[in-house]
């Protein structure tokens, strides 16, 4: 790929090494993240100051503070997304390049174009084969992304041996119809200028983003050139050797970069230093014209929001039952209408997620004419993501990675598809990025889907997942603190789960409630147990309690518990205060889950131990034996059971 | 979709309503689930016997033993596999038509086509968006799978509204891209000729795998024809009243089939047994022909694996350190060698997951001449799946249910890719599909991939997903327990989660011990503590219970715990006897993931509860504290400290 990389960092992308943040530079992408050292070479040779010749040793090094991980990593100058399974980055580049489409369409004003950068997205075969990569190629066609270039090492090699094992389709074809312009590069491994001519034809595409299929040699000049033996392990000292007697160096010496090599890098600091100067002049001129939407973009750029966001949400909610679902979108709605931070997907449910606000415009490309007549710009902030859940996740990782908190993308979706993309939201906590995914349809009260759409172990993923706040509210109130959490949360990426049905607007809970992960619905003197309730099924736990006193004469605490992750970071003396256990008090989690993680907080709990089952939302509640009545009876029963075992008390009971 | 069902059910697909097992069947799979009504209704139609006028009316009714779930179901007759998610349907069908192809290319002989079924998959706009679909539609068109047909309801619309809305490629230059025929039909609501002369032209491909184009209206004849709307709300009932009328029908009547819809379907059930004679027949004189590959073909069709089984797996492991994911291939490449059940896959890691046996041939089509030189025929056994770890677990649970345990898929990658393939590895849990993964590179010891590859918290889940047996064996006899117990689970599918690094061999261990779950691997007298140990880090629980008794003087018994969900299968007996918290003994577990669901098990854990860092695997252990010396000292003051506070015993601590 060293032809690539030549082409790419010397002649055409603009970046400054020294200014690694500058806010309008290309962005490069390497989804094949294992092959990491080809970044880390050219970030110490291009001048970043970071990437000293010393750390660029560091790969697979025991030093605990090395820059060249096994793969990039987003923390590190100069990468600009951390990339590892693969097809992941190719999404990520997507995403890149509809940040720079929709703040050029809101911000860009004749003679002051302030962001026009190009994304450009190195791939390898295995990136092609990957789902994410292909729904993500798909979507990036239609839109005509044409500052978006994805360079294809197409060195026909995977770990197994040959691409032809697995791959024999017409790939150029295919790109084609996926409405990508494609241009092929035959000599890949020494022709720079065929390079520099392509990848210069690719940042001039005016309709489409550009695919290059770049045919390489694996292991160049080894023993092992284009075979699978050259993927993944060592050459050996004597294949090395040889290599380099071949191509004129001496084999005696390691970690050799000659002085033509580094005058050939020389200047790329200076230029990118102009690069950096002539925009901040443009951007100042750009104020002094465009004051208001100067200082608009100039807080976007700092990733702030509006100092008063959280007043544009509600206080108050209309006293009656509401899908927490439709909660969101009275908390979150009026934010998204005001705010150009927040861009909004969703994985074809619109009519279910409840995220559309008034006035709403899609991002789509402006000459689009859709058939059903709702058209778009690129300065829309709506996105149609199709049904791409895993795409629309890895996607929002890319807008979220283009510079910090200048977008807030939130995905939506029912919280079962969440599953397709895991992967990416798992991606998106681990990069520390702000993405908020509007997760509906939780719970089995979503009812007639049944047991494939019924979410019941992937609370337990998500619980466990870390850096990530996975947030169940009980009714509109919790669901403001839900988005509060969220929208805090600057380097969280954060799940709020809510349901399809209506429920309940209690008169008990708080906002600030959910900002400590938990907290007490309802106190009781002389509790014999602790009821904690969740989410959509928080309002079981207070009518329980309500059965218990009148039926059995047992009283009941009840505890509000929408976040596990937030309630961990809160002190032992409010924890304690929250559940009382220490006081020998027992709770009971009530939730039509997987109970799995629920027994750091309670001794015993009403789950659900098997997938799901398909009924309308009551009779599934009622299938499963999530009645008052029934709970009631289960808890006293336990309260019973545990007077004469005291072991039982140590021990988590299912119910 | 009417056309096309009468086409299909009444004039092309070879099945028999009375034997709905009848093995030889053409397969029908509904990828798009949602549109399950269609396929009740032919059910009914057609004659299959459980499908009766008042099952059908059991569509989203409170019904508890319904047969027309919101989705297809594989327990119900005539539904061959559960879809629901998107996408996982035409992986599904691709598995199936492999199942066909290996089964023909192996037990077919000249005059004895004792299998040649044919797979049909309907899908609508949205398979086609999801990447699993992708991937399994590139994988099949490499395969020249031409005994599979997509039938594609092209309406248009999805729930947001037109297709154009996230669509715009050239669908039938993508399919031909990826090797397939394609055929369209211009009017799928009426043509019924021409769709079957599509769906016959389709069955008689020889080389490829054909995807008929049709154009359809959603919700046609309605007021909401050809739009959004008809998607997902009902009609009402003026628009169906006025429906009925357009269409020849008394409005006032509900429920109603008339004889002549009756009379045309009639004879497909005695067609059906015809089918099934002539198939019985066939096998009869194949056995007689063939005596000893008809009674192999007739345990296959029994789904049973031969008797000695178990015995060739070896009963011994060299005294030497090894990997797991090596004793893995030790385990299981004899059985994988000599009997035909068992179909392996890898999502292209074949020189890391060794699950390569002596001999093995690759699924391939016969014709294809790789660069590698690597080639197979369809009666081969190892599956190259490129790096699709979605598509080949969803593909994995089609070949699972071609037959109850005819086959017996295998798949294969690192761990944490399990994550990209969870959605299938849930779906077969969920169908109740014997299904193992062979998951690789687990724990934080795989190393100096980082943090993109170390699966913090996804045991999390495979440890909460019901139906499915999470193992983390912890040296090669376990290893042996760990396929003994996924071999046995006839309607379960299995996780085997190894290492890549090397693990002590140890003596106490039991491969019987995995088949309960957890087992007591070293008992002492009145201990002071329990260490559980788990998979790759088994040892480090050896470890230090060794160093606590030389360095504190303190007694501690340790116990192996591969697998939660077989534990909770023990009685309460056996549970107490292995951890004996009961008797005020405190458990603390050391495993280097997310200790979200142990609290169940344990009073503390030695645990990780952020996401990775690259080292390599010893100084990954190290800079998470998994050294001896530290978690000795860490259990030590545990120990020390809930003798203060005694609270802290009811409360789970990180150590």
């Amino acid at each position: 790929m060293a032809a690539i990389g030549v082409a790419l960092w010397r002649y055409i992308m603009r970046y400054a090494p020294h200014t690694p943040d500058f806010f309008n530079r290309d962005r490069f992408v390497l989804s094949n993240g294992h092959t990491c050292l080809f970044q880390y070479t050219w970030l110490h040779l291009t001048g970043y100051k970071a990437m000293t010749f010393e750390q660029l040793k560091s790969y697979h090094s025991d030093r605990v503070d090395a820059l060249c991980p096994g793969h990039p990593e987003i923390e590190h100058e100069g990468v600009e997304v951390t990339t590892g399974p693969l097809g992941q980055g190719v999404a990520n580049a997507v995403g890149l390049a509809m940040a720079s489409k929709n703040l050029a369409a809101t911000y860009n004003r004749p003679g002051y174009d302030v962001v026009n950068n190009h994304t450009w997205c190195m791939i390898g075969d295995a990136c092609l084969q990957e789902g994410v990569a292909l729904e993500a190629i798909s979507l990036a066609g239609h839109w005509k992304l044409n500052n978006l270039t994805i360079m294809y090492d197409n060195n026909q090699i995977t770990c197994d041996g040959s691409v032809d094992l697995t791959n024999t389709e017409d790939v150029n074809a295919k790109m084609r119809a996926c409405g990508w312009d494609v241009i092929d590069v035959e000599d890949g491994c020494y022709d720079v200028e065929g390079l520099v001519q392509a990848l210069t034809k690719a940042r001039a595409s005016t309709e489409k983003p550009t695919f290059i299929n770049v045919r390489t040699v694996i292991g160049l000049d080894s023993k092992v050139a284009g075979q699978a033996a050259a993927h993944g392990a060592a050459f050996g000292v004597a294949d090395v050797a040889d290599m380099k007697r071949k191509l004129g160096f001496n084999p005696e010496e390691h970690f050799v970069v000659g002085d033509a090599v580094r005058e050939f890098f020389a200047d790329l600091p200076a230029r990118g230093e102009g690069f950096v100067k002539e925009w901040n002049d443009l951007v100042q001129r750009y104020t002094e014209a465009h004051p208001e939407l100067g200082a608009e973009f100039q807080r976007r750029v700092r990733g702030e929001l509006p100092a008063d966001w959280q007043e544009r949400i509600p206080t108050e909610f209309p006293d009656k039952p509401t899908a927490s679902r439709a909660s969101s979108g009275q908390v979150f709605n009026p934010l998204a209408q005001s705010i150009n931070s927040f861009m909004v997907g969703t994985a074809d449910l619109s009519p279910s997620v409840n995220m559309i606000w008034k006035g709403k415009v899609d991002f789509q490309h402006p000459d689009l004419r859709t058939t059903c007549g709702i058209n778009g710009d690129y300065s829309g902030r709506y996105i149609h993501y199709g049904v791409r859940e895993h795409a629309m996740a890895a996607i929002s990782n890319g807008l979220a990675a283009f510079n910090p908190n200048t977008f807030i993308p939130i995905t939506s979706s029912f919280f079962m598809f969440y599953l397709y993309a895991a992967p990416a939201v798992r991606m998106g906590a681990l990069q520390h990025l702000q993405v908020i995914h509007a997760a509906t349809h939780d719970s089995i009260g979503m009812g007639e889907d049944g047991p494939t759409h019924q979410p019941i172990e992937l609370a337990s993923l998500y619980r466990a997942m870390p850096n990530l706040l996975f947030i169940r509210p009980g009714d509109g109130e919790e669901t403001a603190g839900a988005w509060i959490a969220a929208i805090n949360a600057k380097t969280s990426s954060t799940i709020i789960s809510t349901s399809r049905h209506a429920l309940p607007q209690l008169k008990q809970t708080r906002r600030d409630g959910v900002l400590k992960g938990a907290y007490v619905l309802e106190e009781a003197e002389s509790a014999a147990v602790t009821l904690i309730g969740v989410g959509a099924e928080l309002s079981f736990a207070l009518d329980v309690a309500a059965e218990l006193k009148q039926k059995n004469g047992i009283t009941a605490r009840v505890v509000s518990f929408p976040c596990q992750r937030i309630f961990e970071q809160q002190s032992l003396e409010y924890k304690r205060g929250v559940l009382q256990r220490h006081k020998g008090i027992p709770a009971v989690v009530i939730e039509p889950y997987a109970p799995n993680g629920w027994e750091r907080y309670a001794n015993a709990g009403i789950s659900i131990k098997r997938f799901g089952h398909s009924l309308p939302g009551k009779a599934a509640y009622k299938f499963f034996g999530f009645e008052t009545g029934v709970m009631t009876d289960k808890v006293g029963d336990y309260l019973e059971r545990i007077k004469g075992d005291e072991a039982l008390r140590g021990e988590f009971v299912d119910l």
